[in-house]
């Protein structure tokens, strides 16, 4: 593992966004990370060099096998002050993305200290609007010329940069609608739902985009054994308000264990609220709806933050939740969350790393 | 669809491989095939150009979420005479992948002629050794660059070719030792698992890592839902012989839908073979090896052909099955396999194509 740093100056920086026009993951800074690794020396060869096309091998594993994985984290500004919110949970995660995959680990340190380093270079890039930040993608591909089935000797790890507006478009509270998956399946225990595995995402294209034509914002994804238990929404975790409690699906394997829903859970309980981590399948959730106990529903992730559920459809029922409205317990999560993240009140995890 | 397509030449060749030193997926011939689809040309710029690396950009969004689909076959020579085993069949199932990967379809004919074209072209190519040919891959990337999670809009199809040896090396009808798990899972129903998308294959590699390093040559999966019925090996589908029948597991939404699965079935009943494609549980399989009707059990694929399975270990038990040799049904069909690919017999179903 090399800790040496090398930066390859760009000659022609290009001339930055209009902040009102900013959308999701089109436009790329001026510089990007990138390092190598083969069995020999490891991790080697970090560099920050401008933002350009990479080559490949047509043979390059990653092409084939899909033997990749990412991660999704975001910088925040305000005025002078960049803050990133828990890079090393990030690196940790892309850590056990790597061990599902049979990919080589990266040290934790090193790379939130090779972000930290990039992050202040390309700092005139995070964009300062409200719910407006700039994306951080890390990802590692697999890119040994050969066609076997095996995990790869060599890889890339790359992280590019992406400012970034609400992801859900301006009105960022805005209720959103869900379609429950009953058919098409995301993952299932002993599989890689956990990791942050590139074909996890192919293999959810379809089911969304059925949702979409059907008129709705996103899929929740049923468990794959009895497709029964819910387990998370596109790309973001799920929470219930039930009778005041706050409930969200528990880890199991098959989900994405979310940055975002753990610190909500954390969150949560700082502020008082109760907080179960439990199996809760979608007829629970209808049943709560028809009892009236059913208050409200959000979903959690980087992208979004937290984005309120406004209806939910499964096979011929669909429920309305809070009137489509933010709930008041979804609102205070977001208001503190987004507050501790932009720095204007105070961080008592020390969630954030001020560059 | 264009059906224009030109070819850039190659000013320098390289030498060809030692045909007695051919490996498996790491030698790549002179030439290769590319065609790029946008929504308003659909696939165009169809050419066949010399083998290089490609240029990506690093958002490129196969290299986040793993759209991509890829085929497997193989080209035959005898001196002059090449022959292309079904390669319609491909495309037909490169477009069931496309569809379940919200990728865009193909035109069969089409590939199929710019197919033969290209190892017209590379013909000096195939060797003509025992189990020896070119190993056909044809695959798809999406290469827009967009970090947002939706089917992406521009992508790319290539074709290279690789002349290699056995799959397994040079006795290629020596008994494999086959490892049951019974932990990881590769597919569900509702998912992926019958399209070959490069996913797929990187969530088997732990498995795969984990019996090889306990001393076995494949994997074979179960279910992923009761993690009871059997579905394939590794790269290949698994046939059964039980007293005296050829039994196969049927296909159910998580097993690859392969081309040799499919011709062995057609070739076993033209010789007299009553063939059962059904459901069949682990516990069968045992059940069978205890009461003495389990005969002969080997695996089907375009890289190994036919590979017969001297031995399976599931938990604590393992069974050796026709003492560890090739069985007599097995060897049938291997023989009579290999004679119509060759073109050393009859082809009774019209299988080859002739360039
Ligand atoms: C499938 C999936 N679930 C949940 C999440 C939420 O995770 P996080 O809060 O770490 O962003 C993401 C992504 O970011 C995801 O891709
Ligand atoms: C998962 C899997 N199963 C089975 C097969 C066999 O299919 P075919 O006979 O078409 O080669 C393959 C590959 O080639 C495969 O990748």
């Amino acid at each position: 593992m090399t800790h040496q740093l090398k930066v390859i100056e760009r000659k022609q920086l290009q001339e930055k966004p209009d902040p009102a026009t900013l959308g999701f993951g089109t436009l790329f800074t001026d510089y990007m990370f990138s390092m190598d690794y083969d069995p020999e020396l490891g991790w080697h060869d970090a560099v920050i060099l401008p933002y350009q096309n990479i080559e490949l091998s047509p043979a390059a594993q990653v092409l084939h096998y899909g033997q990749a994985v990412f991660e999704g984290m975001k910088a925040y500004r305000t005025g002078d002050n960049v803050r990133l919110f828990r890079p090393d949970e990030n690196f940790k995660r892309m850590n056990k993305s790597n061990a599902r995959l049979n990919m080589p680990e990266v040290d934790v340190d090193f790379m939130v200290d090779a972000l930290t380093q990039l992050v202040k270079l390309e700092k005139e890039w995070i964009p300062t609007g409200e719910g407006q930040s700039l994306y951080i993608r890390p990802f590692i591909i697999a890119t040994e010329a050969y066609l076997g089935v095996r995990a790869a000797t060599h890889y890339k790890l790359m992280i590019i940069l992406s400012p970034v507006g609400a992801y859900y478009g301006s009105d960022h509270l805005a209720a959103t609608k869900i379609y429950v998956e009953d058919e098409y399946v995301r993952a299932v225990r002993g599989g890689v739902g956990f990791a942050k595995a590139a074909g996890n995402y192919a293999a959810s294209l379809m089911a969304q985009t059925r949702a979409t034509e059907l008129g709705y914002d996103q899929v929740l994804w049923l468990d794959g054994v009895e497709q029964r238990y819910v387990e998370e929404v596109g790309s973001m975790n799920i929470f219930f308000v039930i009778d005041g409690t706050v409930v969200t699906p528990e880890l199991n394997g098959s989900i994405l264990p979310g940055i975002t829903r753990k610190s909500i859970i954390e969150l949560a309980q700082h502020l008082g609220y109760t907080v179960e981590e439990r199996r809760i399948s979608i007829d629970d959730v209808f049943e709560a709806s028809a009892s009236g106990t059913l208050q409200e529903i959000f979903g959690s992730g980087t992208a979004a933050v937290i984005a309120p559920v406004g209806s939910i459809k499964y096979r011929d029922q669909e429920i309305e939740v809070n009137d489509s409205k933010v709930g008041p317990i979804t609102l205070d999560l977001y208001n503190h969350f987004t507050a501790i993240q932009n720095g204007t009140e105070e961080d008592p995890f020390d969630w954030c790393v001020k560059l």
